[in-house]
């Protein structure tokens, strides 16, 4: 009836997970970004607040890719007292030589996870001191989970500090997550938190900031992930002139919705002109960090690119059978 | 595994028609869209001129509705070439309450059809002369047979000619429909169909003007469906000065990418602030046409609530069973 592969929520849990693959193919994507030839439009937002919703679609063509991924990506609030995640979504795979629809990846949002996490994973590859050993999260969500696994995947991280706005669910998470490898412990203080740590990566969806400037210090690097909406932001914009380095994931995005906004409102930015997107660093086009005592930050929205990357790579994984 | 429906072409094909109800859906959603209280973000676009592709992504939101939809609309150009249609695409209706994935459409654009033609259905319906019996169809695609099949629910047509840029693909349209109730004839003179008619539909890809003002005559609808992009047009811009009314589907689509656009660019459009929307018309907030010598226009571009509505109605039609 329809060559069209249909791919369920648990069969690409089965096949698809963040690993050092998913993370070379995030950083791939990046490099693809930066090199050029890609399509990526603006970014397309529904807000539905009378259901307290909202819906982004994101998209992007890349050259040489058999397919490209369209992805939705609805947000409803509510739905935490329903007993259901605020996330779900899907992924559709169309032919970039037809435009034929070639699979609905029902993913619920898993994929978006995935690639989201790897996109920190990255960052610290490339920002984060190779002997970066002490890790900072803020937040206790999933991705305060999901991107101390990828930090994990690219650095020898070894102890590891959670603050969230709820103590009792940092103390929870530190508790889950601490193993033999790994020292987890909860911090109810963000500022000793933020200090203890070679890597911070910040995962909330705050509307102010939950970490200051005067708390960083020489040679850590910051990921600030949260932000990906207009109303969002996690660092105090102060930490942007505080820091050598701001790296975007992608200037026209973190303009508009990720820290850049707030530290360009508040004067205190680098010129966007001079950002460098974490794909020029990726083709060494950018030298990134250069020296131990410096402070970077990399700022990520969220892009189109890795979702095509990650549709592609969920692809591949199932593409032996037919 | 999933409660997500799948619905694939032909049940699609099978149990939703271009018919009265499917005219009065799209009617409604109209007369919602100038009710207020619909979200309905600017369209996402994006062009892939490497491989003559390009993509839409249209969605509204709907009070009251149990869902939304969220329409990928594909246009490869190169595929008839292969054998393929041109356009295809799905829809993906997601919860109005959770915005959880509640169905997927894979309808390869049969439901975009539908509502396109339902919306020429609509405009007939409340700007044609209601004795009009001669249509004039500009094209010989699917539009066009669909319009002509659209216009006959709601008008006593019993003569139709068709023009067509390929005389051969008009002629051979006109031996395909014609029936005891319809004759239908080709025509190689714009000029002369167009002077023949009650109501003409324009339906085709046009990049320039293929209907003069000068030929319009007194108590003609004409509605200009083809042009869904901002490098499209159909009607020679003079031909909204010439108009007693012009009718946008949306006003803030018709100035960007319908033929309002080459008509403010030539000095000769109506001042956007005061053209009515063909759901003003429907609620009565607006008279429409007054007079039997009247000329009127309606400009349609394609609105995500038509995609909501009909993905809703398609959705309906399988209800019964679970």
């Amino acid at each position: 009836m329809s060559d069209i592969r249909i791919l369920h929520e648990a069969e690409l849990r089965d096949r698809v997970a963040l690993d050092a693959q998913a993370i070379d193919v995030v950083e791939s994507a990046f490099a693809t970004l930066a090199r050029g030839g890609v399509e990526m439009p603006p970014i397309l937002s529904m807000h539905m607040p009378e259901v307290n919703g909202e819906l982004d679609v994101k998209t992007a063509y890349v050259p040489g890719l058999p397919g490209f991924a369209v992805k939705l990506s609805p947000g409803f609030f509510d739905n935490p007292s329903r007993g259901l995640p605020s996330t779900s979504g899907l992924m559709v795979v169309l032919s970039s030589e037809t435009g034929r629809v070639q699979a609905v990846l029902l993913d619920n949002g898993y994929l978006t996870d995935v690639r989201t996490a790897a996109a920190g994973g990255v960052a610290a590859r490339h920002l984060a001191r190779a002997d970066a050993s002490r890790a900072a999260i803020f937040g206790a969500g999933l991705q305060a989970r999901m991107q101390l696994q990828a930090l994990r995947l690219v650095r020898p991280i070894s102890e590891a500090v959670i603050w969230a706005r709820d103590p009792a669910k940092a103390q929870a998470l530190a508790e889950e997550l601490t193993s033999v490898e790994l020292r987890v412990r909860a911090s109810a203080d963000p500022a000793e938190a933020a200090g203890f740590a070679d890597v911070i990566v910040t995962t909330t969806p705050a509307t102010g900031p939950i970490l200051r400037a005067d708390w960083l210090r020489p040679g850590q690097h910051v990921t600030a992930m949260g932000s990906d909406q207009p109303g969002k932001c996690e660092l105090e914009p102060q930490c942007l002139a505080r820091a050598d380095l701001y790296v975007a994931d992608r200037v026209s995005q973190t303009r508009l919705m990720g820290e850049l906004r707030a530290a360009l409102a508040n004067g205190c930015a680098p010129d966007p002109e001079t950002i460098p997107e974490i794909g020029e660093i990726v083709l060494g086009r950018h030298p990134g960090r250069t020296g131990p005592e410096q402070i970077t930050i990399a700022d990520l929205t969220g892009t189109g690119v890795q979702d095509t990357a990650i549709a592609t790579h969920a692809l591949a994984a199932f593409s032996t059978e037919v």
